[in-house]
């Protein structure tokens, strides 16, 4: 079922922070900050995240010239084990904090949360994800010294952290310059769906049928299509997309022309050695805290299906034996005409 | 600031699932079920902890009649790296599923979002969290093989797991038998707070400011501590709620009374050897699932605040020198008379 926020919720403003792969990358002059050296001048990949987060709070903060005692709620997620990277990022804004996880789906459950509750219960709220390459890396596969080999279908952790600010205040654009407001119209939240995979360096085969069933599940509620510019994956990548366009089809669903993946848009796909795409969580928090959302402000992009994907998984479980659900959360957001 | 379900929620059935030493304690027969081998039948700690999840919710799904369709969304969470438990547990449900992390204040986490959502959105919601004493010290402290000492401050991480369902539909309790409903009256999410603490063995003492920080926010807002029975906070411990009752007798939050843990109450604190008392996910979550409730639903308890407190950490971060953060969500429920 979809859940539409109870009045409007707009995402006032956002924040986008990525390292140099990114910065490089067809999208590299529309992120708020980067740093070539990938480590935000601390001294543990772990800690550059955190920094990274932080950053990206401060960034979406300033822009609507938010103090933190102005949200609610704060929603946030990594990958790192037990999530640290947000907790000591975002540890000195002391916003009342509701910890996510949803592997790389976490920028869409932020936001769906997030625009919930702001449609409800709060005047704004905000949400955080982050990924960085190096702690994925070393914490998922191997340690980067090892420079084991990686197969074709394995994706690039993107190194990137994503803030967004809802609000239920309409007054809170006064200062705005886009043209268009983002409004989230309405999200669903997804269902774990194992597809049998049990290859960590294949997350996109592993995500695509959890998004395939978020994506059936909306388009049988009334939604069409056609209504969308882009159904936006998160990070299903060059071998996911491929399987999802594939299973969509098969299902006739009709969106196989609209359907783009933030894991393709991130990175250019020829020449960067990435493989199969970018991944991780702030893989698609940034494409839509830079190109998507700046699309929609100035008008070139109207409604977007923002699916949000996500592979659970941990290296133990995969020794134990288990293969690897994916899961995928959907949010519609609508450009609305600044009046 | 404490938020309000937009209609009256009520807590229509819970689950608890413990391992022998909880079964054992003074709290014992209270559970729903248990296994003395601690181990559900499966062949790896991880995947017990999936199972005891799996459990908690089909039993709270069947005191409620309920089958998996009803369910809007379900929140959970656990310690395990990436969530596992709860996501190879709670996959064969096919609910929406929304990931937390909150360590050991999940149980509190996933029931505010729960209520909230139940509130404004949703005819029902579940929310599940769990901890096994294996999974939590072979992936926080030592393998069990090495049989490392354990200081008088470190706590014993519970063996169980709790499942709640919220619902917004007074029919719901047809056939309820209890002779009161547990409300959600309000909820109230907590700021990460960190005292300076370093030692992975004295998680209460972690937690205390981040408890006492919710609690004097809490009352600061209307409420008063005379409206509530019990003041439970979720896995403090001996340690951790000796130095809440201090600091909250510093600030003259005049609680001191009311306080009780989850944590002391599960173990029988003189003859069981565990230290500073239970912690873990599952802690709070049995606890509540099972003496708190029941005495809400027979009147023997009005007005509770539950507290849950979580240490936000990982092994890693500490080996980076960082300290740990605390946080503390609170839920207020209240047993209302059936009518």
């Amino acid at each position: 079922m979809n859940l539409i926020p109870s009045r409007p919720v707009y995402i006032r403003s956002w924040g986008s922070v990525v390292g140099k792969k990114e910065y490089e990358g067809p999208l590299g002059r529309q992120f708020d900050s980067h740093d070539v050296t990938d480590t935000f001048g601390k001294d543990t990949f772990e800690k550059t995240e955190a920094e990274m987060q932080r950053l990206a709070l401060d960034a979406a903060l300033a822009k609507g010239k938010y103090r933190p005692a102005d949200i609610t709620a704060l929603f946030a997620g990594d990958l790192v084990n037990q999530c640290i990277a947000s907790h000591y990022g975002l540890l000195p804004f002391a916003i009342p904090f509701v910890g996510l996880f949803g592997a790389c789906s976490t920028a869409a459950e932020g936001l769906m949360l997030s625009s919930l509750l702001t449609g409800a219960y709060a005047n704004r709220c905000a949400s955080v994800t982050s990924s960085h390459f190096c702690t994925a890396e070393r914490q998922f596969r191997y340690p980067l010294e090892y420079g084991g080999q990686r197969p074709p279908t394995a994706q690039w952790t993107v190194t990137g952290a994503g803030a967004f600010v809802c609000t239920s205040v309409r007054e809170d654009f006064r200062e705005y310059t886009g043209t268009y407001l983002p409004r989230i119209m309405d999200v669903m939240p997804g269902r774990m769906v194992d597809g049998g995979i049990n290859d960590a360096n294949n997350m996109g085969a592993a995500m695509a049928p959890a998004a395939l069933d978020t994506l059936d599940r909306y388009f049988a509620n009334g939604h069409k299509p056609e209504e969308f510019d882009l159904i936006v994956t998160g990070d299903l990548g060059r071998e996911g997309s491929a399987i999802l366009g594939d299973l969509s089809e098969a299902k006739h669903l009709g969106i196989t022309e609209k359907l783009t993946d933030c894991g393709k848009r991130i990175y250019d796909m020829e020449t960067s050695d990435i493989h199969a795409g970018g991944s991780g969580c702030g893989c698609s928090a940034v494409v839509l805290a830079a190109e998507l959302l700046g699309g929609i402000a100035d008008g070139t992009l109207r409604d977007i299906l923002f699916v949000g994907t996500g592979a659970l998984m941990n290296s133990m479980s995969l020794y134990q034996g288990q293969t690897i659900p994916g899961i995928a959360h959907a949010v519609h957001i609508r450009g609305e005409a600044k009046v």
